[in-house]
């Protein structure tokens, strides 16, 4: 009922996390019946950002493209008022920003892209560990503590535990993100594991 | 603390119905972190739509553009073997394609784009309805039915009134589109003012 063209465009709308066939036909007759502007932007936009942004050779957080020759580098890894010693280990560059957001770490990053999941076949061989390793290999100053950051998912410790006894062998101190009730949240409503989790990381009060 | 280009993509994205700043973030990060052949085909398909589709010149659907001096035809204001005496108006495409689907009506359609809305200050003025007036005025065959099927909304129903006012004069049966309990749905959990159309259209059973 809809000309080839629109078509195609809601089949590459449908590819978006958590838009289906019906949102993204929304998406693009909202985009056919305004004027063709936003179409153009958005067009133009998408080329712009596959042309000039790349992953950041150090951690994998989004970055600028210079130069054909000069690997990416991003704002954090760019950024030499920052705590060299402590590395960060995040899933996604989502989890990046929202720690950025907290101002809690002024450290730098380590994007994993992806966590070990038996579910959807993702192994240990899949995670870039051996580009983790040498990242803090070859550190300079060194890099004294590394933070894991997954999500407290089962996927999500799964991965911690494995990044935790790869980085056994070297000299470094690896920690863990706490677990608990979150700020704001209530005992009442928490789930059994959270509170269980609180109760496990609880904290001497000096 | 995204770039540039990334940013500017979070705003266009925005804008799309719906999408708010974290799920636009959320989309452009999705896009960033794949491969960058999904931006570009994205980008690629915006351009393709935006160049080679447009509003058909009878309808307001959407139609495929074959020239730069053919005015836009689309495939139902195309295809002669509809009912031409039957016209359907409709505020937005979406519901041209829903009552497509449930291939109740073979007649065509007239697209307004837009309903009264004295809240969002669209008033009379802004609805197409001369367009609408001198597609039935120079229709051969001339159109005997127009079924007016903007949504049972407070400004839906304002624009049915308006456009039965105006269409009185010319020589057309206009119909409404009925209002109800939906199929399967439940007459516990209809709200009162459905049960009382409901009732206020009632049918004999014959």
């Amino acid at each position: 009922m809809l000309p080839s063209k629109v078509q195609q465009l809601v089949q590459l709308l449908a590819r978006l996390p958590g838009v289906g066939d019906k949102t993204a036909q929304r998406f693009a007759l909202f985009l056919a019946a305004s004027e063709m502007d936003t179409a153009r932007a958005l067009g133009d936009a998408l080329h712009a950002m596959a042309d000039g942004i790349g992953s950041c050779a150090r951690c994998g957080h989004i970055a600028e493209v210079s130069g054909p020759d000069t690997p990416p580098c991003c704002d954090i890894c760019g950024d030499n008022k920052r705590d060299s010693t402590r590395l960060c280990v995040v899933a996604r560059i989502q989890d990046l920003l929202s720690i950025e957001r907290s101002n809690a770490f002024r450290g730098h990053y380590f994007v994993l892209g992806r966590l070990l999941s038996p579910l959807e076949g993702v192994g240990a061989e899949e995670l870039p560990v051996d580009a983790l390793k040498l990242r803090i290999d070859g550190a300079d100053p060194p890099v004294t503590e590394v933070l894991i950051a997954t999500p407290p998912s089962v996927d999500g410790e799964a991965t911690a535990l494995l990044i935790a006894q790869e980085l056994a062998p070297l000299d470094v101190q690896v920690s863990r993100l706490a677990s608990g009730v979150p700020h704001g949240g209530d005992l009442e409503f928490a789930d059994p594991i959270t509170i269980s989790r609180a109760i496990a990381g609880r904290r001497g009060m000096d």
